[in-house]
């Protein structure tokens, strides 16, 4: 099918969704879940071809790593969508509402979007976690992945389709998009037909995507995280929030990157925080100030400063203040988690007030920013813009609204 | 000064405003306003170099009418600013807050935006309105006007910038950008200095700065306004509803452009419309049925429906059920507002539910889709699109929101 006509189909599916009654949907994403476990034959023989063809390609093995399915893994999508199944129905919700002067009762309710691009990279689980999350947010969705899942993403999106079928809900409601390159053009370029895109995925396809797109995009996901350790810092709390962020999940977009130390704690803090990276694993990449309290330090060049690791590798500079560090975060800064290390509420309160970004943490670990962390059930990415939604996005940033206006016949004067 | 450099220092004066505290901000909204009326000479003299230029050009008496200044017009805009000054500031408002299992107080905060990009045609109050808005919602602003008000626009910000200066803010908090065609697509294209762009106008401009904008936009404004007349409408209510949201006041985008009529009603319905819209010199464009209710009828093609005429003109057309009607709205909808006229709940909760726009109304003029009537008591511009903001836009929507996350030393299991 042409992108034109699937964008189309799924205008269609996305009138019935938006007007499907939450049980329904619950209903769906059940029938869906057994759909998946019902597949995981078929779902594990699809994979493993995807994975012999990476394989071939010389890919490399934390992309395998990811593209791979697993009975565990399907079990994990499988509860995903029964997961999202509990979750609050945010279509209908009242965000607001008011009567006027003349007797206007307003109500600012919760709607679908409508149809929801989303382009991502090679998790298969994916599919299954968006096209979820977007039939319980009343969307239909229109799923770019990439082609090295291509067989895999048919099995699931397979599986959801009879789902969908079982409760008399229209296959249309959640779409693979195949075919070359030019349809994510297509696709980025479909203005009336999508209504929103979510790239998921590097900095280079979000970038892409945000340079290319004339329908709405929310950005998901980059984060040069930085953690300031105040000269007020209980110190035993910096080293353990800070071990954490950085090791506990490198390779996450909510992962520290980026420690700045205030030079009246430098000689108390430093060695220690050195010696413990060095444990665990982490190479640092320190300033002079830095390198001077371990040969295990690596000069750091300006360069590393911009550097979102997702690695076990570490910037560290030593600061004058507190004015530096907030200078320093807001030079570099992603816009995603930036952290506090203090008891002063003189310096918690300038910090959170000067830095600009969709989390910003006092004594605690960025790692908690987060969908699950903030109790939200289900996510579909981290916003790191401001528009519409910044921070973990869950199902009422999947919406919009609109106002509903009941009279008994004002007229404007 | 270079575009870049402009943005720049709005950069840097939006780092203060978002720290300034509302007292302030509302002192320098006063300072403004006092210092517009101290100007009015000047004003005058500026707005009337630009009008005779305008005449010169051979410009339409209606463009001259918006571009042209007056003391009343003046006062018009000192008020705007003093009102602005009264009114809640959003900047700290907590949307929603709570406490994690393992402790964590998370709090989304609204905190301004950082620089506003506003593009707008030749009327020089909304330099003023659009520099106070984002003022007091913490933003700095960035104002393109036309270049036929660039004197009137001048004269404006600089009375602006005294009001600033005098209590001790930043003039670079509102800038004028002026220069060549270039700079508007330089605008367009400054992602990370520009953190919103607003277009306000005509469709051609708005249609513009989405294609070529990598900046996020808010789209405000065209309104194909439908009215329907349902099988069950209270007829002399239709008849008020229908020509106060007709010619009330024709030239904006939530006036009337379109009414469908169920066949039902038609009989009784049609005639004492096309005479009272006649006798309120309004062009019916109607289809054959219509038509066949009286001679003055001009009979409507396909593309009259598509209309946003903004004048006394209105599409007309007899639908056989609610529908068609829903059917026909779907098609030609601008996401703007949408009226039915009915005593049917039945056919009220269709209607609500199956149109998708800004605002649905049940018995009730469109003329009241307004920031100013829905007691916001100001308005950028009211938003056709689904991203951030839907419907009436004001000093809320003019916010982001960050999450701020306090613990005592939680890392992450």
């Amino acid at each position: 099918m042409e992108f034109r006509d699937q964008a189309l189909a799924a205008r269609e599916a996305a009138q019935v969704l938006a007007e499907t009654p939450t049980g329904l949907k619950n209903a769906a994403l059940h029938a869906m879940a057994n759909a998946l476990l019902e597949s995981t034959d078929h779902l594990l023989a699809s994979n493993a071809e995807d994975v012999r063809t990476a394989e071939a390609n010389g890919t490399s093995g934390s992309l395998i790593d990811r593209l791979r399915l697993t009975e565990d893994r399907i079990a994990g999508m499988a509860d995903g969508l029964r997961q999202l199944a509990d979750l609050a129905d945010p279509v209908g919700d009242v965000v607001r509402g008011w009567t006027t002067d003349n007797g206007l009762r307003i109500r600012q309710v919760r709607v679908p979007f409508g149809v929801i691009g989303i382009i991502y990279e090679a998790r298969p689980n994916v599919t299954a976690d968006a096209g979820g999350i977007c039939l319980k947010s009343g969307n239909a969705s229109l799923l770019r992945g990439s082609s090295s899942t291509i067989r895999s993403n048919v099995a699931v999106v397979e599986a959801l389709h009879r789902g969908l079928r079982s409760v008399g809900l229209p296959e249309n409601a959640i779409q693979l998009v195949t075919g070359p390159r030019e349809v994510t053009d297509d696709m980025m370029t479909a203005r009336g037909l999508v209504d929103l895109l979510i790239p998921r995925g590097g900095a280079g396809l979000i970038n892409h995507v945000v340079q290319n797109s004339t329908v709405p995009v929310i950005e998901t996901g980059t984060g040069n995280c930085h953690l300031y350790v105040d000269a007020d810092a209980d110190l035993d709390m910096a080293h353990r929030i800070m071990l954490n962020a950085k090791t506990q999940r490198p390779s996450v977009c909510n992962a520290l990157e980026t420690v700045l130390v205030h030079k009246d704690v430098a000689e108390r803090f430093l060695p220690r925080a050195l010696w413990e990276l060095g444990e665990a694993g982490v190479t640092v990449h320190g300033d002079t100030r830095t390198a001077g309290y371990s040969a295990a330090v690596v000069p750091a060049q300006e360069a590393d400063f911009e550097e979102e690791w997702l690695s076990l590798d570490l910037s560290v500079r030593v600061v004058d203040s507190i004015e530096v560090a907030i200078s320093h975060i807001r030079t570099f800064t992603s816009g995603h988690s930036e952290t506090i290390i203090t008891d002063s509420r003189r310096a918690s309160d300038r910090f959170v007030a000067a830095i600009d970004a969709a989390a910003v943490l006092v004594n605690a670990s960025s790692r908690f920013v987060d969908g699950g962390e903030f109790g939200f059930g289900a996510e579909i990415g981290i916003s790191t813009q401001k528009l519409h939604a910044r921070g973990p996005m869950a199902l009422p940033e999947m919406t919009s609204t609109k106002y509903v206006v009941e009279g008994n016949g004002q007229v404007r004067g």
